[in-house]
């Protein structure tokens, strides 16, 4: 089932159960957002919203949000207050209803305190199975028969209570119930046997209207509100669908209050439970336990050094008769305490995002970024990441948390989903408690072992021998360029040359590439706005820089534009234009009177070039294959690239891959050299590599090149080196996501048998693109999607502001995207659904129809 | 208490408990590792050794342990087999003794299953506290009554059994209980109520002493051997001295079964615990739990991916009469799948560890190294690392686990202790689950704001105003260099001057100093091995390139070395020696005739090169405060540097200090700048900054330097950037590192007023080293000790492989270290003991002893 087998096998017998495939399925590895389109993820920050989960079952968890509750609703006296309690879950109903123990349960307690108390109490349970349902007909049941809808009824099951009079003024209580089933079990085995099952995302969403309520209470009536969301059982037990709540709650990352356990034992499931959330990125703000006279608030706090408070309840009465009166009296402190941590806490939480965007402009300095152009109000504020979505913090409406989709897979690094993420998460915990970081020369260590066998397995595969670990794109391409030359001089024996100050070695390039900020790879580029000598005083450009023939589409069709000193004049149309992508990447393409221009074209330069200073040699061809990044998501024709390595490779010039844009599913192919039909002798991997969680790049290499460096003197060895070479983190997260993207378990986008990527952009909406008005040229490949937009030449470029406006829209619509100049791009993650880049791709076509790319005030710009 | 409060102050009141100083501490913020010594810890893989955990007290894990010795003792059968089973920590003695029921259960079991059997059984308690012994005394008490230890009787208690003739060849069951108490709660308590309190690191002794057990067996009799080593209560529950036990027994890492809940609930403790061990590098091979009807195991593997078997075991008779042996007849299959398991799981991990250094040796291309030189056995296998000790692979004696201190700081990285790692790793989970990684650019997010903030506040307080984040020193440095000259054109407007290609720009820098791999780092260094022709073509040595006064100890006197070529004529003797190391730091030398002699020669040297040549500029000064690495830890004249910078600073040449080695505690303050008492204008940091378990480097810049990129246009920012510029992970791990390393509450070394470091490496046997006829020269400074070994010149330099000899003997006593050509050096971690020092020290100077340093076999190098 899996592509890697399970590491043991198991003999099955009598009481040895494995997974069973059936029709209800546990969605843990195809995760709870994998079908969530864009922006169904936000909440208010204008009143606090806390999550109660617990360490076991039967803790008390909804004593505790009982207590809170009354403690919120009196706390605030005589100011009225709002109190909303959510129960997304719910088994072994009508007998069991939490929502209905908080709804009767308060007014009981406000009275206990003050027999005046004002109180409009309310319960609402809004779906039922239909064998719940059975039961409850009959009972208090008061509503509409409708029809069952996955096994639930809604049969408008509301009930409400009114304390005192005056209610306009009074406090609130308003308690849901989402999902409730009859048998008192677990909600994926309840939803099971009842036929009544509910998807991930619908829960989600109703959750979401369901922190809707109380928004602008505070701001009309001044109100004080608090939203509680008590979750069933543990931390990690599973939810309807089989997804562990702790995962399946994950986009919202509520703040939390844990109850755990006082009892023998457990000191052990209450930090456990602890770290179960803190690994999926919750916060825990107050640990809260009933006291067993076991202390196990000591040791609890200890392991916390102090950070968390940790709370203790009395003792809870054992006898099903006592009404608990006297416990949430002697219990009230602890609950009053409780609350203010929590109103504490939130304050806190709602005045950093504030104050964030001010800090970052005091003491950042970001890099590629003009500071004079940043106003406050465009500092993106980043509370959390979930899978491709950011959870940004936005001012209006009293603030709150809103999802986009991060379109610029942060600077190209992302890939995972919200699953994965997780896996990573729990991996680098792993890791960096197995291995902290070791040092790697003439060392092994599991990690880097796994990850280089994997990279020689998948985008080394029938080529490279050697991996060469570094930190980044740009120390890897350093590190290949140095491989490069050496092999040259080797090869070339120039070595022997005892005058070396009469060799210069130059790279065969191609305008418009880019290899990296470090002063090693932008020697490898043409002269650029990032070369310039305000940018970099020692930059030469030590490359012969190639015109290369680019492709697009542009109005439905994909052509070719040859550079002008091309002499191209026996070329027939047919060479130039094709209806599809696929046709541009055909290996037949090779027998093709534009093979011959090329050939000629590339054999002209390269001798031109060495002709041109007798002592300067060709050491080394660097080429991004197919999609030159940085230089505007320009696509190369694959039938110049080919040619050029041949050429060079017959010169005995060594070729180097820079796939650190380009590798791992990028352009939906593992490595994009399988585009070219053709292997490099070097070849650069980053970015993607780690899934996108933390910097680790690798330089690969032929035996032949790795024979070059191997002698009898250390000083023959290639010395260089980072601290972190080959770190067990970075290797770890490697090995994870290069088996996660090419496994069709987890990566529901692979086209098994063929190791390509599904289309992921709609082809029919990309040409539609393609002939805009307003759109210049257009490119889609695997992940990418990107659009060159018409400007005037003088706007045109890496400095222009022109997209400006229509990115502006377009974060508004939940989609985060940044320009290169004019040319905009949306890039999402190799498993990422088809449907939300369908989303994308229609939204951007309405903004385009409304865009004008006037000009810009500066304090608007986005850079790129 | 804590330097950094409480987030939330929790009001005390009566169920409100705040942790409280008390005898018994719990040493969770000071781990269980810190006071242990070299190679404490070792373990054999000449047989398998297992811990049990389980998620809770109460589920089963001695009838798991009694089922899995029955299966191991029979499986073998007719070969004799050997079966160890420890308990560490037991409560509740002698009444509840779970070694007791496992010594009495599986005879019962043996005869159940064949009347024929042979069984050799043992069951010995060693340490049992007074009170338990009271209760004991009278029943079956055989032994010799010594004196109380900690609280703990020795009574030698023992029994013994056999079950039929022939035992030599039979069967063997040793049971030992490591410590007892009386009452029947949760160690840590009964330690304290009962007087007897037993440390961590005697904890592990013993434990360790307990697994030699059995250690040959194999190898003389043939016979089969397991150990198992059963917990108490859940995975965290709290060891004898506070510390939990999944922190406590993590220094031996064994493979863990962990005992699941198979009870409403159970799912997500179960999960939980399993993450728990996961985030402390612990490996679950299986997952064994009662079935209580729920079917938890379906969730479980499908949370587990199917990646650690989950076996089921029949619901356990709850009458306490029944004496379970049907319950073990019906259990037999699955506890022979866990036993197959287990030994597959076993063997696969020491195939592993063997196949891994020819595997290394075929694909990896380590940096820095001649593979040539790089034999088999010469490649270590590192299998973890806690704290500051590796634990490798050993192939003698049938393979075992040992640890060694990892002198070299893997490369000047590592500072965590075993606390600090097990706090890192958990972060690193959480950072991952919330953030991935996002970018930075014009974005903010809490990692990155407080890891500014803390850089502000600390290493760059009273002259930085922003942070620009990179990935390693060398990407830093390139970074700096950009902003240093960017400031020099501004500040002497040659920005103005229009023909840019009459300007050339050049560091001044000290010989012997390094600044990192990539071109631009490079070109800051005079030449040297590792920009010759051969490494780097395109190195041309853009600097200024001055020498250094150089200090050191030799013969137990601090001595300054003045270069040749300055006129230091006039310099008295009593300014170029000293009695200590302070008085080479005393600013007082400021009026020395020394420092007029270092003036002129700076002055002399900046007007000789600029005048060199017309157009060439002086356009940054970097330094390595105090110590120059790479270069040989050569320990340059403060005063000298003092100087420097101050003459720079006068003719508006920027100062950049390269702090990536020196930064964050290496040498005993944060920031090497307060051992010069002057401020450069940018200064980078990396290494040490994220605690050493993931690169993230960092430029700081004052605002002065940062405001000559401000401008109207893109093109004036500082147009360089990695993909994972800011990255979440680093900056987290930054932000915990930098806190911990300077709060007197985690870090027992720092002196908490003075902001520095105690003296780590004993002054006594420091002088006593210099003193010694094969050491050239001494320096100590913070957490390094570094020692150069006399030897010809022709055997001098970095490709010198003169100390071999000796690094060999000490990895033999646990200290791994590498050379700098024949510069040696250990290097600890900012709160690693004294003690470890001084152990570190004392076997050195044994070392030295023995030392000579003959011509070495190639094939024995270890390179630097």
């Amino acid at each position: 089932m899996f592509q890697h087998p399970p590491l043991f096998f198991t003999h099955s017998r009598h009481f040895l159960r494995r997974r069973r495939r059936r029709h209800h399925n546990y969605h843990l590895s195809t995760p709870p957002l994998l079908h969530r389109f864009l922006s169904t993820i936000s909440h208010t920050l204008s009143h606090p919203i806390y999550t109660i989960w617990a360490a076991n079952t039967g803790l008390g968890k909804t004593l505790v949000s009982t207590g809170l509750a009354a403690s919120s609703l009196l706390s605030s006296s005589p100011s009225p207050s709002k109190l909303v309690y959510i129960k997304p879950l719910q088994t072994g109903f009508p007998l069991d209803s939490d929502s209905a123990f908080v709804y009767r349960k308060i007014p009981q307690i406000l009275l206990h305190r003050n027999p005046q108390s004002t109180l409009l109490a309310s319960n609402q349970t809004l779906n039922v199975s239909m064998q719940a349902e059975k039961l409850k007909i009959g009972n208090n049941f008061s509503g509409e028969v409708r029809t069952s809808k996955n096994g639930f009824g809604d049969f408008g099951y509301y009930e409400e209570r009114r304390l005192g009079i005056g209610e306009e003024l009074g406090s609130e209580l308003i308690c849901k119930t989402m999902y409730a089933w009859k048998e008192a079990i677990s909600p994926h085995l309840a939803a099971e046997r009842e036929g009544a099952n509910v998807e991930d995302s619908d829960v989600l969403a109703l959750l979401k209207r369901c922190l809707e309520i109380g928004v602008g209470s505070k701001r009309n009536g001044g109100s004080t509100v608090l939203s509680l969301v008590e979750t069933a059982g543990g931390v990690a037990s599973p939810g309807s669908s089989g997804s562990l709540q702790c995962d399946l709650y994950r986009p919202f990352r509520l703040p939390s209050i844990l109850v755990g356990d006082g009892r023998l034992g457990g000191i052990s499931g209450t930090i456990s439970a602890y770290e179960s959330l803190t690994i999926r990125g919750y916060d825990v703000v107050a640990i809260v336990l009933e006291d067993h006279g076991l202390k196990n608030e000591v040791p609890l706090l200890s392991y916390l050094r102090n950070r968390v408070p940790v709370l203790v309840l009395p003792s809870i009465p054992k006898d099903p008769s006592d009404n608990l009166m006297e416990w949430f009296v002697e219990s009230k402190t602890v609950f009053d305490s409780l609350n203010v941590i929590m109103m504490s806490s939130h304050q806190k939480r709602t005045d950093r995002l504030h104050e964030m965007p001010k800090k970052a402009q005091e003491i950042f300095w970001w890099p590629f970024t003009q500071h004079k152009l940043v106003s406050e109000e465009k500092v993106t504020v980043i509370d959390s990441r979930c899978g491709e979505n950011f959870s940004v913090h936005k001012v209006k409406d009293d603030g709150c948390i809103t999802e986009m989709f991060d379109a610029c897979a942060s600077w190209w690094t992302q890939g995972p989903n919200a699953a994965l993420q997780i896996k990573l998460a729990r991996d680098m915990g792993y890791t960096a408690a197995r291995f902290g970081h070791v040092m790697f020369p003439e060392n092994v260590y599991e990690p880097v072992l796994e990850c280089a066998e994997l990279l020689l397995q998948g985008v080394g595969k029938g080529w490279a021998s050697r991996a060469y670990f570094s930190d980044n794109g740009s120390t890897a391409i350093e590190i290949a360029l140095k491989m490069a030359f050496r092999k040259f001089l080797v090869d070339n024996e120039l070595l022997l040359d005892t005058d070396e100050n009469s060799i210069e070695l130059k790279v065969v390039a191609l305008k418009g590439s880019y290899h990296g900020d470090t002063l090693g790879a932008m020697e490898a580029q043409a002269p650029s706005p990032y070369t310039g000598f305000l940018q970099q005083p020692w930059y030469t450009g030590r490359g012969f820089f190639l015109d290369p023939p680019l492709v697009c589409m542009c109005d439905g069709v994909w052509k070719i534009s040859i550079p002008g000193n091309m002499k191209a004049d026996n070329v027939i149309l047919e060479d130039t234009s094709f209806k599809s992508r696929n046709e541009v990447f055909n290996k037949s393409r090779d027998d093709s009177s534009l093979a011959e221009v090329y050939s000629s074209y590339i054999s002209q330069e390269l001798k031109l070039n060495s002709r041109s200073k007798k002592l300067s040699h060709a050491g080394a061809l660097i080429i991004e294959p197919v999609i030159q990044g940085a230089g505007g998501m320009l696509m190369v024709d694959p039938l110049f690239q080919r040619l050029l390595v041949k050429e060079c490779q017959n010169r005995k010039i060594p070729v180097i891959f820079d796939e650190v844009f380009t590798g791992f599913w990028r352009l939906g192919v593992e490595s994009a050299a399988e585009l070219l039909f053709c292997q490099p002798d070097i070849a650069c991997y980053a970015k993607l590599m780690t899934g996108g969680i933390i910097p680790l790049a690798v330089t690969l290499a032929t035996n032949d090149v790795f024979e070059s460096f191997v002698g009898d003197s250390k000083l023959k060895a290639l010395l260089h080196g980072h601290s972190y070479s080959a770190h067990a983190l970075g290797c770890a997260a490697a090995c994870n996501s290069i088996k996660w993207f090419k496994d069709s378990q987890t990566n529901p986008n692979l086209i098994p048998q063929q190791n390509l990527l599904t289309e992921l952009w709609d082809t029919e909406l990309v040409q539609k693109i393609s002939f805009h008005p307003k759109v210049e040229r257009v490119v889609s490949l695997g992940t990418l999607f990107a659009v060159e937009l018409q400007v005037e030449d003088s706007e045109a470029g890496y400095a222009s502001v022109c997209a400006t406006s229509l990115l502006l829209k377009l974060r508004e619509d939940g989609i985060y995207m940044r320009p290169l100049g004019n040319v905009i791009y949306m890039m999402c993650g190799p498993c990422t659904s088809p449907h939300v880049c369908l989303q994308m791709l229609e939204t951007l076509y309405t903004r385009l129809n409304g865009f004008r790319h006037d000009k810009i005030e500066k304090d608007s710009e986005i850079q790129s």
